[in-house]
């Protein structure tokens, strides 16, 4: 191809890596103090590099950590807004780092460091994407809008807290966030459904302190057994949750979506492998995919109570807590879903203990119209930057600020990410391809172009 | 009554309770390093004092802390071995104490200070009831053989193996034990039976470290939720151990016992406001001392794996691990019980996960012939002592050593308690009843006359 676009990021793609580099260089950790000049600094040095591609660009202080903000209008009246975060993760464990995690070094094509993919190097080939627009094509083919928040690893809600007071003034025809991942190395995906989520913790309460259970054992109920009896009332050794009217509202997979995962052959023994299981397990009727990606859950997060030291302790425990989080599909709606969970976890609890439950935060799960034309036009983009196919794929996991835009500015979000789990995005040697970031490089020019 | 011996316990009750004292100012904490000296110098002690009244005693070391064993003959070929233990708990938490735990203190009639009731003046009636036959009769109605250990507080086995090495040499008609309690403060008691123990744990592998719950939740078996499933198919929610054969070796209630339970008058009411329980739970079909007594029980002691910090972290556990115990009843085998647990256990784990069982120690259960001539002599003993009626208990919790005496020398044990479960034998302020202490004195007196 001779796209002068693509030519022009081929040409300037070692100048492309040392500015990454330096992006990578500033130790923006938002969940630690230490670096709360860091993460300002890093903040600042994305404005003024988008100032010196033309962007009006400014921090947004809003209580937290600063938004980026940068805007340029285009020869078209639409707008893609373009999301991202410029805080990374902790360095830990620090030991285990081949090179230092903020000294980006390049072995084999590949860029080692932190934030290289999550998400510094991802957010960074939407800033080369618009300036080689701007240098080969003299302007932008639309209006772009950056928004890049400083709290994405820290679980800060001052994007949220933004988007929520300016989605008046935020309103754009799409949403393009690149903090996902292909679905292998060689296939790029796009990602049109990501699980919701609600978090709960049920702790039950018995005797005030621990208590003998020689003298009262067979007296009085254990909190610990009576909590494994209401979990194991949840879900069925068949892995379905046993909650009256969960599943009501969740819409099955159609027909194209079940071939098109059976399309991706997915390895069962693989990940049984990977994960070092004797055998998967889940829901019966569907496929792994299809339940990881398609399919509520109820998930123990953690279980606690009682004696954890070595041998034995004849106690019966004070209380036993679960931690509980449900992985949920649409339609599901989290306040509903909650209500039938906690509904349920009492109605099993016997009157022989006191029950707390607790409620944290919850995401309501998304899923788009693989036929929205923007979601078309990033298919294309994409197959244009990787010279390849690109598939339609969902997530499990759940990424709350896709709900936020959802629910603000009621556009489609086009995932489209260019990283792997395998770049280790929260551990130690965090890497990205240097391959993937020209290609994701073109794939997000020629979205804007397509826009 | 104006028997010379209890006359002498009267005239010299001052002075007993001085020596006593001069008793529990030796910190003997056996399971503190830093305490080591101390409890030997009260293993030395009760050895001096003991030689003070005539005794031929000295100190066993066989690995561990030393034994005191000290002899005497009497009138009767017959001999009793009195068994106690000379070490004492650690003193924390030390804030709480209202006078410092190794000063001893009187207060309104009753003795304050670590070992008051555990088990240094539990001990102490037996060492002045002997002093009072001997300074009264001129000599003991039967031999008389102490044997205290060290480790009783630290879970040492020094006395285990010496009395299994020495048995021969140590065979007694009977063995008397003065560790436990009466009924309540108005009701002295003689226990005649001790529920058993098996300890274990059960820990169930998944993933081979904890993974996100929303990439891989649905896909993989979730070891909190599978434990969950397994202790829950161990025991009803009606409290009745699920395991298959449990019960089979139970030894039903006798008609007797039931009804003497019941002239207890316990108070459920009392119980369940005490541990700060809404209502009281187990086995139907039973009463609470019932349950608490002579049924068998499976407890989880302690439930741990995955995350415990605040809110939610989402992940699938690693592992999960349960800490079990199971109360045994006459005439119930430890080992056999244990492997039919274990056998369950595994049947009803599924071959999703990877499960491992640790099994700890084990205690059979035991159980007197109330008709046996000593504990029968015991109870007159124990009625001449405290000018009450005796009741005949049983003991949910375990005593190893007695289950050894038992075992090794064939003999009964009397197990004639003068302390409470009030006197806060393990926690801050432990005391003892100086009333108790002299009618213990005089019961413990009787009880050699009646040999």
């Amino acid at each position: 191809m001779t796209d002068r676009v693509e030519a022009y990021i081929d040409e300037n793609q070692d100048r492309f890596i040392e500015e990454l580099k330096q992006f990578m260089r500033i130790p923006s950790v938002s969940a630690q103090e230490k670096h709360d000049a860091d993460t300002r600094a890093c903040a600042q040095w994305v404005v003024d590099h988008l100032k010196g591609l033309g962007f009006q660009a400014g921090l947004i202080d809003i209580g937290g950590k600063p938004i980026v903000r940068a805007a340029k209008k285009g020869k078209s009246s639409k707008r893609v807004l373009i999301y991202g975060h410029y805080d990374v993760q902790p360095e830990d464990p620090v030991g285990e780092w081949k090179t230092p995690p903020f000294e980006p070094t390049i072995r084999d094509g590949i860029l080692y460091g932190r934030g290289a993919t999550d998400d510094k190097g991802q957010v960074f080939t939407h800033f080369k994407a618009v300036e080689s627009l701007l240098k080969t094509e003299g302007g932008l083919p639309c209006e772009v809008l950056f928004l890049l928040e400083g709290e994405e690893e820290s679980g800060g809600d001052a994007l949220a807290r933004y988007v929520s007071q300016a989605k008046d003034e935020l309103k754009a025809d799409a949403v393009v966030v690149s903090d996902s991942t292909m679905y292998d190395a060689n296939t790029p995906a796009i990602t049109y459904g990501l699980r919701g989520i609600i978090a709960l913790e049920a702790i039950v309460r018995g005797p005030a302190s621990d208590v003998h259970s020689g003298a009262y054992g067979g007296g009085v109920a254990n909190p610990a057994m009576v909590l494994a009896q209401i979990l194991a009332a949840c879900v069925s050794r068949e892995g379905k949750v046993l909650v009256p009217h969960f599943y009501d509202d969740v819409v099955p997979l159609q027909d194209w979506e079940r071939q098109s995962f059976r399309k991706l052959n997915f390895n069962d023994g693989a990940l049984a492998k990977e994960l070092n299981v004797p055998h998967l397990h889940g829901e019966s009727g569907y496929s792994t995919l299809e339940r990881l990606w398609a399919r509520p859950t109820f998930e123990v997060n953690g279980i606690f109570g009682g004696y954890q030291g070595q041998r034995s302790k004849t106690i019966i425990p004070a209380s036993a807590t679960a931690k509980i989080t449900c992985r949920l599909v649409s339609n599901q709606d989290p306040a509903r879903v909650r209500d039938l969970v906690i509904e349920h976890i009492r109605s099993v609890c016997p009157n022989t203990v006191r029950l707390e439950i607790n409620e944290f935060g919850a995401s309501p799960p998304v899923l788009f119209d693989v036929n929205n034309p923007m979601i078309r036009a990033a298919q294309e983009a994409i197959r244009k930057g990787f010279s390849r196919d690109t598939v339609f794929i969902r997530c499990g996991g759940s990424i709350p600020v896709v709900s936020t835009f959802v629910e603000q500015l009621g556009c489609p979000v086009v995932l489209m990410g260019f990283g792997l789990d395998s770049d280790g995005p929260h551990g130690p040697n965090e890497h990205f391809s240097l391959d993937s970031f020209r290609r994701g490089t073109k794939a997000a020019a020629q979205l804007l172009r397509m826009t």
